[in-house]
């Protein structure tokens, strides 16, 4: 069921949201073993919320927009009573938050029903969700295959149908690369639209926080949610949309290629752009997390390193020993970066590129085929996403509707133009061109 | 004389601003032998605009409020068709700048002419103007001492005679340090309130420019001339005034501590505010300065390192290797900081301090003593003025009229509230307790 099918059955007592809840604990222990997207479920409180829903519902109130919707929450958001492990081991005997993410509470107050944790790369950091500690999350399309990460776990069990919604935080496009390999929609909103406190930080100044959902209906009643809200309304039928080319049509696996293809043919995009200087964005945006990452977390490192997840430490170390004036260097070009995208847009209102290289790897083969060689997937996932980090401009995934495997494409507006996002990505979906693919059983 | 009286000579037709100029031009060259505070004086270009102020005379148009005042600009200010050097020698190839600085310009606008080049510490690193191409600077109250630096030829030319009016800028105290030692008034504006297009940059988040008058009068046409826009004018009789303690008031010599107390007791100042963590926040101050220079020289360190004044180019060379991790720990203190000065703010108008520990240290002794350890002067002139740069805040350096050499206090007022300083400052003058001291012949 879909979150909009969700909230209008408990709004209307048709269910109630305890009966949803408990629907949906028992459906993640049946099923999520085969997954592993959930670590913990939050059975006594999303029985607590929903039970609040349901005697709104009784007593005649408001029950929010999203009543009685379950929702499964990357372990880096605060949730009041837990720890936030930010999938780390180093942090799990940390006192448990005090209250909840502001995301979380404003969820809540829509009606929705917090129902498990899911799993990530230890403390974001990167694209696979393979975590030495809580263990691999799989793609529910195939699952010998990577779901993708850093947001794996609320991705996947979108994708799952553990729950309609998720949440994940994207720095360099840990929403946009699992959205894509598990086939839902996912959104990375304009840098500071939607509040990152009570979330764990891992770059602040690239991190957001956003949602994913199984269609775009529900991505739009989660985002209005989250923004506290509504969205204007747009008409997709005169839009002005481009390609990116040059950086963002190397390296595509052939599927993804002819669906890319595909879509620019029905959008009428012909024109391509080409950004300028897409390798040294990217390389900006890789040195500012390696560093401001690193700098995070050098004094517990220095004590506590043993206790990281080794691919993560190792990342972290070096980051912090990188000299401030390539810091500096990337901050400039992120500067100069971020006005060329906003000319780029002088002529257009959206521009498409693809989320990531083609279809998820396998767990057996992490590596991607980038320039010819082969690389590791949990670094290069981000190929496409990550440059895009450096402009912070809002970008909407798009579930491209192929044969085989999930792909992904991306929409990108100009700052706070999430509207025209939502509107052409509606025009997708209505088209047939865009479609989440589920796996319920 | 001084700038309001050359200007009110020249606009009533009592002199002509050639003559001036030619006066100022040839006082150079027969007095700045002794004391070395220009590098190149500006015959042609002062001749020109003065002539131009003349024919705005002759024609009846208004010649402007510094009709014929000549000014003495510290060499990193740019100046159609010359080389601004930065004090370097690495740069004197360069092309001559296209444009005149915006303070440049906008004396320029207000009548002023451009008489002379002043002599800096290569690229303003430094506190003592001893430059090892362009020779030292000596104090006009006493050759065998320093001027202070950064800016020390243009604070030093004012206390000298040979410009009633002088720019500098002002990073971690190179305008309060020379003011200081030299007995003039000088003006760091709170950041960002004066433009700095068109000044070689040291450190861009902490960079200011400003000017340098021998009486308070001149320093505020001159700043009303810079900023574009009059001071509004404050009463400053019912002014809250406290004095900084704790780390403000260890180190000083007798005679600082003496003129300090004088100073708070004539202004009723009883009250000692102690801000947090000043040890750490000039540690800020400076490694943002030398990680920030460095970053900014590198590439041409790489090349050209032996065209470096050594003791700057060392200095560079070490902040080109700091660390990013420390450089995000620096500007994270820095907000903080900030927050608390603003803080102390509440309950008080001005916050009072002195601008350096002592007199201006000799040459061949340049040190002062600071913790009970002899320590460069050339490094440490800015123990009480590189704190305070880190939150930004507006100072007016006080000349104390006190026996001796030259002594500096710091007035210190919330952002924006230079009308405030001068209200003060005025005050200070007019009950004979602030003067600058010129020496004329």
């Amino acid at each position: 069921m879909s979150a909009h099918d969700i909230a209008q059955a408990v709004r209307s007592g048709q269910h109630s949201a305890v009966g949803i809840a408990e629907a949906a604990l028992t459906d993640i222990a049946a099923r999520d073993g085969a997954y592993h997207c959930v670590t913990r479920s939050l059975s006594d409180r999303a029985l607590a919320v929903a039970a609040e829903v349901d005697r709104a519902v009784a007593e005649g109130r408001d029950p929010g927009p999203l009543a009685g919707v379950p929702f499964g929450i990357k372990d880096l958001f605060d949730l009041k009573g837990e720890v936030t492990t930010a999938g780390s081991r180093v942090l799990r005997n940390d006192p448990p938050a005090l209250r909840d993410a502001v995301l979380v509470q404003r969820l809540i107050a829509a009606g929705a029903v917090p129902i498990a944790t899911t799993n990530m790369d230890e403390f974001a950091y990167g694209f696979a969700t393979d975590n030495a500690h809580y263990g691999v999350t799989r793609n529910p399309h195939d699952p010998e295959r990577l779901a993708g990460g850093s947001s794996g776990g609320s991705a996947a069990g979108v994708a799952a149908g553990l729950f309609p919604l998720g949440l994940g935080s994207d720095t360099n496009g840990s929403i946009r690369v699992p959205a894509s390999l598990c086939g839902v929609w996912g959104l990375r909103a304009t840098q500071g639209r939607l509040p990152v406190e009570g979330s764990y930080p891992f770059v602040a100044s690239l991190d957001t926080v956003g949602p994913f959902a199984g269609t775009l209906g529900d991505l739009r009643l989660c985002f209005e949610a989250l923004d506290a809200r509504p969205l204007a309304s747009v008409d997709a039928r005169h839009l002005r949309i481009a390609r990116l080319g040059g950086w963002f049509m190397a390296d595509m696996s052939a599927p993804m290629a002819k669906a890319m293809d595909a879509l620019a043919a029905h959008l009428g995009a012909s024109e391509l752009i080409d950004l300028p200087e897409i390798a040294r964005a990217r390389a900006a945006a890789f040195v500012i997390s390696a560093a401001e990452g690193g700098a995070l977390h050098l004094p517990r490192l220095r004590q506590r390193a043993d206790e990281y997840d080794p691919a993560v430490r190792d990342r972290l170390l070096a980051g912090a020993l990188l000299p401030a004036t390539l810091i500096f260097q990337a901050q400039k070009l992120r500067n100069w970066f971020r006005a060329r995208v906003h000319e780029a847009f002088a002529e257009v209102d959206v521009l498409i590129a693809p989320a990531v290289v083609g279809e998820a790897p396998r767990f057996d083969q992490p590596l991607i085929e980038v320039g010819g060689s082969m690389v590791s997937a949990r670094a290069n996932l981000g190929l496409y996403t990550q440059p895009l980090t450096l402009a912070g401009f809002p970008v909407l995934t798009v579930p491209l509707k192929v044969p085989g495997l999930p792909l992904g494409a991306q929409l990108i507006a100009k700052p706070g133009r999430e509207d025209i996002l939502f509107a052409l990505g509606d025009r997708l979906e209505r088209d047939g061109v865009a479609q989440a693919r589920g796996v319920n059983n």
